[in-house]
């Protein structure tokens, strides 16, 4: 280990997740304490692999999870259901069991805009951050990464002060406004406790170019946008090499099938659409065709196991078709959670080496990459690898 | 267009298909001229695009077929049966039939190992030479390409001559013996002309230690082998695509199906281990999991479409369990042909630079390619674009 | 062959098409000529095996076509696009040109309700069965089936003039009114022709109950609704065996991909509500479940290729999952016109017995059988042949 | 309640398993308790649903399980394997944890051919055969069933003994001859024993005509052969259906993945032979077509699910061509075990209402159905519920 590693190791980061009870981060939880105890390997995760392996990056051993949530439903009790609908196995729990007690310990109330009468936005950011704060002292950390696990909410109604940093601080000082959706004001809340962020939903979140401007003023690197992990991860794998080969995209279809809680609230035909627009966008970026029919059915009985069916229809040589069919079928926070992690020690590592702002080459986890249009996973796989060594390299004497 | 590539231009260049009334061969040369003549675009073709489209490739225009064969029905005929099978549109023949013709007038008796009792295997290849030679200087061809599209033999039994060059000289004069298969005769008559050489079969064909050497002692650029063309290219874009997120896989079953020619020749079990040992041996590679069973069905109700069926077993986060299956269904020789007209101007293109032996950054097209141990689709067509632009940038002056 | 079917040998049939124009009935209409002219056997038509064969029906070779459109696009040039589509092979229609030529020319003008301002619907009915009874008296016709494959039609909106014929031929006869969607006008003028009826489409057309009881009264037999033909039809062959084997059916997700006309008309909104109906209230009633999500998307590239994705989740022995997925690739026109074919012969046998109103028995034939509750193919198929011996033994002196 | 199932009500029956310690006869054992005991619902037995359940049926809770085997690991064991790989629920084998241990008391040693050097086949047949008997004393079963569900035996070389009962009763006597395989030992032990008999695999067993004919003799019923528990099944609902259309099947192409103690098995090229055999007799007779190609790949990492993929080509009308891919994914033995449980009460039924030797009506069940040509599975459901109605009615006073 050199000593740029060495020093890190000392350190100790914490993640903080809005949404800390949700599936997602409840996997994620039981994840870390499992992969930092040896009770499993860390399968799935990009960061356990070279480059990144030896990079400097935070051990999992020394990340401490703590977060925000609106349910009374404890990390226990979420992660108790997970083991009965099949997802987690048994010993897994067992063995985590207090560290995910610990982690729910460090769980604040969240904002609930519909319980916060007459507080300013201002106000409940900074008893937000007041509370990132006092986690990241109580542990004595080097930093914190929040990372929004939260509902996917509906897409945002844009207004002016979204775009104009000192008119947002102007109307969050209202008490009589709501100026953000909820998602937006646990970013601001990441940025007046400095904590690097990264929006794994694709709610509006620090995406809003006011706070996007606001980070970066205050030092804190960001990424986002809503976490590529199956369907859409596999688009981007595919549709990139059909164009290495010429060959020509008619058309795209896609069907998706899902219960669990993502799945109830993707049955709401608003939060749908914030999802359906991010997973076709980089899907026309990269094949240039428009027909891309794409639906979410919320099927209960499939509980967390997402199954995603595409069917591909190709132009080949003189006018020839092609087709391909894909189905993918897989625990859906099993795919995220690991992610999660990659993206907190990632963010960690950029913090530390003193990045700021949106970070393209972390576009490999997203749907929406921000500062980036680069949606070939392959591409996006070498940028993020070049870019973790070139850092590590700076940040080594 | 720029110096380089005005020169290039001018020259014409020969593409001499080993099989040529086969398949893919005649398709080739219906899209060659259709693409020539602006009757189709070359979709498919990946030397159409960018860094390719510039560099100094010989134009489709300038491209000239012929070919050995040892079969009596012509390319016009063959046309005729693929146009009636549905693969090939009417119009398309109709506006090449001309073409189509005066290749299939290009086309001389090839290497019958059953037929040549008495000659030795170098007279053979002479002779197979002279008629490469001939085509040249009659249709005053810079250059021309030996494209081997053959039916796949049995794998060959391996004799010290295969090592050793001298020694395969000596046994190659002896007309009591047949040291060589017919695809590696052709390919030493390849050597004999000067003329560049693509391997598109598994058979032996250059791929021999001691034709290899032979080949780079003559000057002339060689790849192979066995064309990547539909399952197994899929297979190489989605291996590297799991490794990088960390994801295990467990196993990867597969069955494909197909009719025509090569479904008829690949029910023969002898010519069918060639074939299954080209597409697993990447798969092992680019997975480190050996639970790879395969299967080759001849349904000739299919025709020449191949379906192929992709199971993968995958191990993520925590244990869980990621299934993903995939369908491909398209004409094996629409897929083939764009690819064989890319490799003749590339090898040309190679050959003009002066490039000799084995072409490393050609893997790209092959699924064993020589010279390479990258099977990763995604590295390779980063690695073919640098190469070309490398090259074309050393051409000009 | 015995005197019942002699003596409907020598009788000829009409088949009167709404929607003659259309890409179904064209199709029905080449392939009754390439029958009757011995070019194609009639595989896909159910009528062509025993007990059908001998059961007396009329024979192919003595149906005679003609129709209603609304379409100025002939039946041929219609042809040639099939054609050119790769749906028809160009021998079937150089073979059955001038049938298809003989067919359109007893194409008449159908109601197109913006186009017949200051008619009454009455004096609309009785235009279009004068259509009718003239192409009977003119071809000498024993009887005349009419078939209703004009583009489906949004739900109508009920009235009581539905339920009640009297109020129905009140409100006809007033030229201010339009108290029927143009399919049921043409249902109408089947009954004031005195022709035998089938609705393959899920528009309402004889469906309304005032115009059922008018047919019982005027004597014919009818039979609806809604062609069952591909993806329905695979899901009433297979509910009812999970059914069989004690197995729950917990959720059956579907999308169907489609272009062509009629994945044209059903990319609005409107029209594919009436479809989405007919096809899930069969599956439904044989599964019990309430969970089937459905998706009919418009992919024009596909033309008249429909691709249907099934998933089926199963609950098996002690909560055990089972799931089936099925893909279905067809040419849509191409499954309905030997169903439609058959549905003219079978009526016409119907009205040759005196059988009068919903024929519950031809339910085989529709996603939403007229007169029956009975969805299982198997049931349905059993139900059919002893119908057709029951009635042909009645017959037979 | 009527009479007769209050008559039957009162007699326990005995389930004798050879091969009870494998993976379907533990999943059996498990599912019985947990019916009986009211922890699971009957789901995938057929007999839990009328006309069945009134028929007069043992009931589930009067059955007692017993049985051979040759291995030594015990029930509790590999139903505590079938816990941990994810297939049997923790809390089922909890609740029902005695029941299994007081099965596998009853367990004695089977017949392994390489043990039992010294003693003739007779011998061992009757010592076999004591076992059942002291097994149905001891628990005053009014009848016992014995059901093979033992490992697949290879294909087993004819002689003539196996036509002619007298000559095998000869030979069974010689200690220096093993004319039958061990599963045709178990089997005439059971006739020795006096009970009814179903064999689930496709070894020999009673299958051979010298035994059936002992069995008649002996007025038992028997039935076999082949558990039609999977993609078989699934293929005789879908082939028959496309027979009712007029449709004709080109070719059914169709692979199988499965790991577990069935896949390590059929992993020997010999065993698996019996196993396509009975797989491809059925389809070939539904379908007409030669074009059959199937594979069974043994995939350990799947454990005990089984993958199975078809792909259907068939022929419609005027030369078109149809596709159905089916892909199912389900815990084999979870198939099996209702249906094991199922055919113990049908036959303990038939045995009851003195029915003696092959049962062609139990057909529904076999891959290979014995006395019955019948293959269509919706055909067989409706045959098998007809012969227990028609029974039940003979039954009653
Ligand atoms: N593969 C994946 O799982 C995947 C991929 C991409 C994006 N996502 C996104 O990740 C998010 C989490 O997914 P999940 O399956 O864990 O969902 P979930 O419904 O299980 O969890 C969401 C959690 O957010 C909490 N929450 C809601 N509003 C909140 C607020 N205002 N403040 C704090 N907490 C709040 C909820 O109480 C709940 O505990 C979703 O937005 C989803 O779209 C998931
Ligand atoms: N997608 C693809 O189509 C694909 C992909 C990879 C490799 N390939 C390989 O390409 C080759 C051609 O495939 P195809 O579908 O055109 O097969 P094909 O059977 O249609 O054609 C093979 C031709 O080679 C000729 N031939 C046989 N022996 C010869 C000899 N000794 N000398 C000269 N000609 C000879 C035959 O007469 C025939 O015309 C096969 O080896 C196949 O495995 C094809
Ligand atoms: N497998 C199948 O193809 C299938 C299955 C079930 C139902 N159907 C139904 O059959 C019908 C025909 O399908 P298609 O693919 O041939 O559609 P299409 O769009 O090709 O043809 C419909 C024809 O109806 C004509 N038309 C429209 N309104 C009319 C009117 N008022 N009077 C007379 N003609 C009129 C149109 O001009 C057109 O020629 C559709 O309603 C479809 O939903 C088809
Ligand atoms: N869906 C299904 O699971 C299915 C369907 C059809 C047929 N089958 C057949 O059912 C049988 C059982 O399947 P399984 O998955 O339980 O297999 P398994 O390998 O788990 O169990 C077989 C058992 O038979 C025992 N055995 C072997 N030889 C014996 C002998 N001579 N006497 C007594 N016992 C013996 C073994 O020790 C083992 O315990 C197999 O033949 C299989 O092909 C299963
Ligand atoms: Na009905
Ligand atoms: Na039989």
């Amino acid at each position: 280990m050199n000593d740029a590693s060495a020093r890190h190791h000392a350190e100790r980061t914490g993640i903080w997740f809005v949404g800390a009870r949700g599936s997602v981060a409840t996997t994620a939880t039981v994840g870390l304490a499992a992969i930092a105890g040896a009770q499993a390997p860390p399968t799935g995760c990009v960061t356990a692999r070279e480059p990144f392996a030896s990079a400097g990056l935070p051990e999992f051993a020394d990340l401490v999870v703590g977060g925000h949530d609106i349910s009374a439903v404890t990390m226990t009790k979420r992660a108790e259901h997970l083991v009965e609908s099949g997802m987690i196995a048994p010993r897994l729990l067992a063995a985590t069991h207090d560290a995910v007690e610990r982690a729910d310990a460090e769980v604040r109330p969240g904002y609930a805009p519909d319980h916060e009468e007459g507080s300013s936005q201002q106000q409940v950011a900074e008893r937000l951050a007041a509370d990132i704060t006092s986690f990241q002292e109580r542990h004595g950390l080097a930093r914190v990464v929040v990372v929004d696990l939260s509902s996917t909410e509906p897409p945002v109604t844009p207004v002016p002060e979204h775009e104009d940093p000192a008119a947002l601080l102007t109307a969050l000082a209202d008490p009589g406004r709501a100026v953000l959706p909820a998602s937006s004001v646990s970013a601001y809340a990441a940025v007046l406790a400095g904590a690097a962020y990264a929006s794994f939903t694709p709610s509006a979140g620090m995406g809003l170019p006011a706070l996007t401007a606001l980070a970066r003023d205050r030092g804190i690197p960001v990424a986002g946008q809503d976490g590529k992990t199956g369907q859409t991860w596999l688009r981007t794998v595919l549709a990139p090499a059909f164009a290495a080969r010429g060959l020509k995209v008619l058309s795209w279809s896609g069907t998706n099938l899902l219960g669990g809680g993502d799945g109830a609230t993707l049955a709401d035909p608003d939060a749908v659409r914030s999802k359906l627009a991010t997973k076709t966008r980089g899907l026309t970026a990269l094949t240039g065709s428009d027909t891309t029919p794409l639906h979410i059915d919320n099927v209960p009985d499939l509980g967390d196991v997402k199954v995603a069916w595409d069917h591909v229809h190709v132009e080949g040589f003189l006018g020839s078709r092609i087709t391909l069919q894909t189905t993918w079928s897989a625990h859906d926070s099993m795919l995220a959670a690991p992610l999660v992690l990659d993206l907190a020690r990632l963010l960690a590592f950029a913090h530390g080496a003193g990045v700021s702002g949106p970070v393209p080459e972390l576009g490999f986890f997203f749907k929406d990459p921000w500062g980036s249009d680069v949606h070939d996973a392959a591409a996006q796989a070498v940028a993020l690898e070049s870019w973790v060594q070139r850092v590590a390299a700076q940040a080594r004497p």
